[in-house]
């Protein structure tokens, strides 16, 4: 079972941004805590992470063929991008959704996202681990078909 | 460590009620796969439901001192019950969110949950898996404090 | 042929509650006509009242089995009960949505019935009359089929 | 007592209009189905159609003196005409309004009657029984006063 | 004088319910600053409290008959209940709405009452002498009468 | 100086038509009034009134060449109808809009004209005298020109 | 009879102030033309300008026993104050509301008056005219009654 | 193949209406145009223009076994007539929409058509020659039927 | 103990000014009342009326070192004026919001007031007597700092 | 004459990517065909695509010396970029928007294009035939010039 | 060169007033910086402060001839001065609006100015330094004309 | 002392780009102004300029340890980008907000600063000016820390 996971804007900074909000973990330490637990359940991961919007389409774009299901933190991306959206339309690749923070409790603007529904569903608010129950959600139902 | 399963209305019909949306299996059955992975995790769990929100919010109050954590599924409560909110703002136990089907593919009326800002986070979209990874992503929380 | 009549909250009041909006007739002189008209049409009635939103949820989550079909005039959780509106997805019995008064000519949080789009129709404004309308139309759906 | 059954815009299509959501019965055949239930009930019935809105307002001006009372389906007007509620204001006749499909199970513009809090009431959703009922609505109003 | 005080959902748990924003007197401790005060204005005080809308509702319908006027702290259910709205509306009893915290300082949802354009008056954001100056309120209110 | 006097839909049931917002005066005796101060101001009035939109747009279009100036009650025509509009907009004959009723008294749905942004200026609020007011201040703008 | 013509802020500017809207008259032309046009009529006027809204409020509630009657032009209070309106809802002396420019074709903020449903009518777009026509207008209402 | 094309109110005065908006060309010259263009595609064409709204819904009830397909312009009916959008969904006619000027640079309420979605496409803002583009257009969509 | 009373727009015309919302006691007469009240609480009573915004700005920012508290009824200002808000932020002094009339049972517009949120609490809809409560209220607060 | 035309994001996997929606053609099959209706009006062609924002604007910003006219189907930047837009705006190079599908019949989300009122016109929901539409459409444009 | 500073309610509180948000400088100490600035510049500074919107109306009426730029910070006038808008349209001044705080990051009601955008440009966010840039944006303003 | 000036999509065109509303000083020629008042001031200026969201968040990125303050133009990407403002809050570099034209003066979705809030302050409408105005602003801030 091939997975990847594709993360957003400023994920790069993680650790050292906002840790109030996100946590003090590096993108590099969640890296090394997902792929520990996709060697345990047999997964391969391939990881990726873009500031470029159209960056993120071209990596969406290429997963059929090379990837059996999605794990998606967008970033602020999730908020806006109908090209992310379309471009999630066009493969059909299950995904699920993550999130570090707890978006029901952000501001407004980041309450709506626009690629949500098309999801497997969505994990928001437990930080590093959010990543290891998208993992967990994932193969759960990429075994089960 | 204690965890009550709180239960909101009209989960007492779940595996017949739209299965196409909630899915066939039985509340019960999914008492049984929580009960399962709690043991596992070393937790005790108290199961609840109710279709009366006046009882749920007197199982809310009577949660200091006799749980740990909640994993909370509020049913239709969830977008109009002020008073649940306020019952979860009062005893401030920790709390997950947890929704059979992906709020964000419901209809709008179904997406603005009154309570989830409140929860240490949410998973929606799972089905039964979502009690499980609800239960792993509470777990972990509390074994961190 | 058997049918239940759902009274939701305050409808016990009939008759002295508000009568220039809902009119002279007490809830018991409604039912007497109910079950005049029911018997000449060889329905059997069962008839519930109850001010409290959990019970209204069991009285519907009862129906399978036990009813053909439900009139149903909820009060005032028509315009916010979704629990309500779940419980009638749950059990999907044909049912008939009727209102003493006109909606349409009431305030504008009394237009929006959140339960009316599930209903084989809506009579609204007929005082006790839109009962026995009410049963006549839910006989002449439930004999067709 | 004369009653005059007054049908808007697009309903001499019925029966070969959206079949799914008007039904197979023609505009005629449910002509006959109110004629023969006015002449049980002692009703003398006016029937007109047209998809001119300036003609529904010139026949609801010559109600007055005809007519003890009016069914109405205005059609598409329904929800946009406000000249046809003027008329309804200036004439001062009761009546009816009816719709063969369930206004609250279709799209959002066609939930806004600009007509329905005028009337004594609206029945909405039963296909053709919805103009036996009105008959029936209406003639027990007019013989009550 | 009979005068009822009537107390919503979670008001059994103040004083340790957020104390920050309710205050730190308990309920019973409020009740007892009732009674003295009652006593001094020659007041009957009958005390209730419940989480359930239904039988907040059923005891508002007791009251013609068994007080005079009615002090109302609904909590959560003051900004969503139509069906308590519909009750008072049946009732009419005068009644005086008290609330703890200053309603116009907080957040948004709770600004809107749907009860309070019935009442006598509204008094807001005095903590527990609050309830005192309601009781002063409806007194002077029920003794002009 | 030849004037159009154009009246909408329902504007010929005047006098017998909501006479406490519209008044007494029968659409008849205000042409009366308005073709008698117009030959004391040397103008020729042409006076019409239909409940057609269609017809008013025909008597519009039929402006130019045979009318100097238009004084226009458009009835309930006037809030919704884009047609008439740009019909006014193709023509482009100076027009005075007048109002019987006070439109700012009015309901909401009433203040808002589509028409009146295109007139010289609107005169609403003082029933028959309206007319005359809207002859006089046409008037004065075309014999300015 | 007494009439009295308030002029609100900025008014006092007329003829310089953006004379493509408001024309080329200053306050104090205008004010010989009303006057004039008063002799005729036997109408008595007082001619007030402010531009500061307490002094408006403090000439409005001045008016009981000073004037049958008032022309407004409240200039940018018109929009704004309900202090002003409740002035005029205090002395309830009959007033007309009149604009130099056509108000339905200013920007939308200026199509909101907080004063013009308590006025006997309206008259906008007219230029100076408008005062002449709006003292024809009050005058025919005070001779009636 | 036979094609019919029906214009909407106001567009029988093209040429001389508001030509910075529609240009120059008279509705029969484009008329002509469109003829000339029809026979070098093999299609006949029936021309139609009216400003009722009754008899453009007659003209779109005609269509089934006298056209193959439709091209409408509806003018101001576009943004309102639910009316003819009946009409449209009962005959299930294929039609182009077209605009001549360009609806998404223009007002606000000219840019929600209430017909397009049912359309097969519309094309907006050629003047004449979206005429001709809507023929071939529609004529390359029923040639592939 | 000072405390000062203001008083805002039209509130002198009290008594006399839409007396089925305001009541018959003139402002003078409630100034009497509330001195009463005030000697029996040792409270020093400074009493203050204007229709002129800036003049309540010019009293508020004259408090600090002459009052304890403020008793604030703006009147219309209540809804609209951010620059009383301003004041009230800067000097900080503890006051109580009272309305004669119950603001909550008014028109929509007079439901948000821009200042009740800075207040130690608000009383409205209790006439006169809401002054006596609001002094009660304000020196049992500043008694308990 | 030279027309350059413009993809955006997702269009290079037509053919696969929800064929429901956008036709079972390829983006190369589509130049195909506009290439060889370009040959036939003596149009010479460039054909790009992109999934990067940044790179359609370098595109347009390119565009003044090296192409005469511009189709654009910007994809789902269509409905968000303000930043293509002023692109659009500083070379004012005359262009023509299309869509593979009918905007008017998609979700609310794309029927507000932020490019179109820019454009001479747009051309929606015919599939690859728009394309060949535009370039005639677009032609008929510059020859005119 | 010469230059009015005109400050609106409470800024005459400065320094005392919010200081976290306004800072600790006193309108005094900013009218020296700004008259040193100005001597630099070679301008002519006049200095004011009201509370009163009229006294600021009559202010800016007062410009002309007077002033030949204006440096603005009406204060709360800010969001709901229309009268003072209209003003500044009168005298055509050219005036630079200038905010201690910054308007975007305060509550959204103080994000709309009804003036702002009739300003050569507007500063905001730098404390009593922002004066000093507006003086000498204005300065390069008014030299280059 | 460093500062960066980071200016988004089309500014690069600034000089040919809608000269009535930016100007005719290019994008270099304002570069040379703002090294011109930097050397005076002691700041060594980094200036960047990109059309692509992805290289100015990198840029933003970068600013940590290269920059002790920013300028930023970040041009259409001011009104919809989460993603820089994500970057924005990563890196807590003080920062200026400058704009050429007056936002407040332009179109509405054009008046929604999604970063603005996160600025020292903003500075819009004086043209190139704006960005030495920026540059003294930020001096100022930072010389004081």
């Amino acid at each position: 079972m091939r997975v990847t996971v594709l993360n957003g804007p400023n994920l790069n900074l993680l650790g050292t941004r906002e840790p109030d909000l996100y946590g003090h973990a590096s993108l590099g330490e969640i890296e090394v805590l997902v792929r520990t637990e996709a060697t345990g359940l047999g997964v391969e991961v391939r990881w990726l992470q873009s500031n470029h919007e159209g960056a993120l389409i071209d990596a969406i774009q290429a997963l059929p063929g090379s990837a059996d299901g999605l794990i998606l933190n967008a970033g602020a991306y999730t908020y806006t991008s109908l090209a992310l959206r379309d471009a999630l339309l066009a493969v059909r690749v299950p995904f699920v959704e993550v999130h570090l923070s707890n978006l029901f409790a952000r501001e407004p603007q980041r309450q709506q996202s626009v690629l949500a529904d098309l999801a497997l569903g969505v994990i928001t608010g437990f930080g590093p681990t959010g990543y290891l129950l998208a993992l967990r959600a994932l193969h759960a139902k990429l075994a089960n078909v």
